[in-house]
């Protein structure tokens, strides 16, 4: 018996401006995971694209331990099986490239079983490994996801905006462990503070919602995670502020950084060109990209 | 020269859950106003109904100093006037009575002035008043309003949810200052509080905007306020969890408090009975009302 699923997964832009732990973003940036099962008692494992001079090829590959937790659960005795990651998305840049190898492993391992676990169980399985929900549950969901952890359940809200919404992302040439940014940031915070996201949020959501693109000026301000990663991305706050004046509706930084992302309806070129030559008077080598919501989330090709 | 304006202003709950002095939303509940500019060299002012005893009838009184507030600033001297507040919103108890009756003045003046002033204009006033914008910007706008204050100026994205929802409010028989609410809050929270309250404001937002109104249970959800606030309302975590034990989606404080209000599409007589009795046992004598969402904000009537 030998049995192959083809599946992609999208990039995610998570902690969305006062959002931190609750707002991502599915993008149009995939990564491709063609999964085997065979009869050959042997695990092959090949990475493909970006990253594949620092991913692991054993049993430490995350990809490889979501499919194996996968066949765990269900009692699935795997007799062999390869299995190709075909990477698009930066790695620790702050686009979801772990989320999304979870998201791959987890999402291919139920096509390839005949899907015995529902989505809700694989959002589980994959906040339980990543962590935090806000950049598994729109990689495997698509769209705006919101999540919220109820005991260790993730309640995922997805939504998509009425109207076209470009992300235009600058990539600078370096990574960022999501564990050197976390270290940064405070234990307390004020309640002025607190309250100062709260708002942020409400309006943020409100205008992703609606369409109301406008309000995200305000709606994408942040006091309580991107004050404190700023020092580890030389040229942060130029690079938000020349987002802006190239005509975007808003900038933040995208999940635990580097990445900066911006939000627009037509200024996607300007904008970015605006932010790459923010970054180079900081020394920074950057590019950037322009995509758009992905709506699909992780989907069998074949 | 004689001049008469009647409006009606909508009672409001703000604080609404996780969204702390930033979502506010308008109820089927009314204060009307009464204003009349004369030639009588007289200031009268008459209050009726709620709270007719307590609301000073002299120049203190805030709906009168609102008028004076347009009045002065588009540079008008009123010759004479008269002044009837007819109220059913009840006092001091968390449904915006104060936002109603300065929005309530501000309104009627500017009406009744040919509207020299623009929406924006009242709403960075009465802001300026109240302190905070959470009450007085459904009061004037309707629907849920979403406010940040951005350096002094507010910023508010109104929104109304697809489908109907019902406001079951519990109003306990006693007053609760804003002020005395206030001085129970803690200066600084715990990072993982905030982001808790950033995740249900997402998630409360996200369920408004789209009509999910289960994920209001979780989306009501709050750390930063009601935790705090809770002993100034004995029974107030009976009330709330006898509310979703009645089925509804999800209840919270209205506002500084007392009331308490439940969400719901079709249990209302069932909650709100279930609220009054759950008060009723830690000896609080308590009434509840049905509402719906006002759409319309402050509105001349005649």
């Amino acid at each position: 018996m030998k049995k192959t699923v083809i599946v992609r997964v999208p990039a995610t832009t998570a902690n969305c401006g006062p959002g931190f732990d609750a707002v991502g973003i599915a993008c149009t940036l995939y990564n491709h995971l063609e999964l085997t099962i065979n009869e050959s008692g042997n695990i092959q494992i090949t990475n493909i694209g970006e990253g594949s001079d620092l991913l692991p090829t054993d049993a430490t590959n995350i990809t490889y331990q979501a499919v194996q937790s996968v066949f765990a659960k269900v009692g699935y005795t795997c007799p062999g099986l390869s299995l190709t990651m075909t990477n698009t998305i930066p790695l620790a840049r702050g686009l979801g490239s772990s989320a999304a190898a979870i998201v791959a492993g987890l999402f291919a391992a139920n096509e390839i079983l005949g899907s015995p676990l529902t989505q809700e169980e694989l959002l589980d399985m994959a906040t339980a490994v990543e962590g935090h929900p806000d950049n598994v549950a729109p990689a495997l969901y698509g769209g705006i996801a919101i999540s919220a952890m109820n005991n260790a359940k993730v309640e995922t809200l997805r939504l998509l905006p009425p109207r076209p919404l470009s992300l235009v992302v600058a990539v600078p040439a370096f990574a960022l462990a999501t564990k050197t940014a976390r270290r940064v940031l405070p234990k307390q915070v004020s309640l002025a503070d607190a309250v100062f996201n709260v708002s942020r949020t409400a309006l943020m959501v409100g205008a992703l919602a609606t369409g109301n693109y406008t309000y995200l000026s305000t709606g994408l301000e942040d006091k309580l995670h991107q004050p404190y990663r700023q020092s580890l991305i030389p040229g942060m706050p130029d690079v938000l502020a020349a987002a802006k004046t190239a005509g975007a509706f808003g900038a933040a930084l995208s999940g635990a950084g580097p990445c900066l992302i911006a939000f627009t309806e037509t200024q996607a070129d300007a904008i970015g060109q605006a932010m790459v030559e923010a970054f180079a008077h900081h020394q920074v080598e950057a590019k950037y990209l322009t995509l758009s919501i992905d709506t699909e989330g992780a989907k069998k090709l074949s």
